[in-house]
């Protein structure tokens, strides 16, 4: 077992309510359908990406849930939106270097709970079957 | 920048819908109010501990919340419940090896994420004055 009095296990003791609730709420908003799809692709580019190729590339999504998520993920600094006001006028988006280092940083619980997910499985109809015979012990 | 070919980037390409929807349906449900504050709190004490005790140790939760929260931790692995049937029972619940894992697995990309609240913070407000300016150029 790992030392759990290591600073890796304090969640809790170095922050206030506020913050708490507020990496919650990054780890909720960012974990969501789009915003990891629409990073990713940013970052395998490497560079600029137009509105209409990078709705393409993100796959079945509306243009106005895109844009929400577009204006969410700039407005915190994860992408840049770059308008050229020629005629049509010409969006691009790019991924930051904060961008980048947030998918360096999600990557390890994300491929973690994958390859976990059958173990996870397994382990939901145990504790189920488990359940059952506490009801009925006869089962 | 980091090689955004790397495996690390590849947050799709190697799973299913289901699987995908499974990874984000965990990381929203464990980055909720109470399932880390628990993992953690039995993580500290590295030994069983009785429901009472828990309950006053994780703070301001209903019985029926923590129990709640308890059972979706047993149900997916990360903590084990024993029943001692004496009078009155003794309910006693304690961490596995894999809630030992995921708390190191999330700590990173949490910390990371506190550390960054006030980039954050400052990111959101210029992206809102860049906003109200477009709007009203003048202002």
């Amino acid at each position: 077992m790992p030392d759990p009095s290591a600073p890796e296990f304090d969640f809790c003791r170095t922050m206030t309510d506020e913050d708490d609730e507020a990496v919650r709420g990054f780890l909720e908003r960012l974990s969501a359908k789009w915003p990891l799809a629409v990073m990713q692709i940013l970052a395998e580019e490497g560079k600029p990406l137009r509105f209409s190729r990078l709705a393409e590339r993100v796959g079945p999504i509306s243009q106005k849930v895109l844009t929400q998520n577009l204006r969410m993920l700039e407005r915190d600094g994860f992408i840049i939106r770059t308008l050229y006001p020629q005629v049509p006028p010409r969006v691009e988006y790019e991924i930051t270097q904060l961008g980048m280092d947030f998918l360096l940083k999600i990557s390890p619980i994300w491929h973690w709970l994958i390859d976990r997910l059958p173990q996870f499985e397994a382990n939901r109809e145990q504790a189920d079957r488990k359940a059952a015979q506490a009801i009925n012990p006869a089962a």
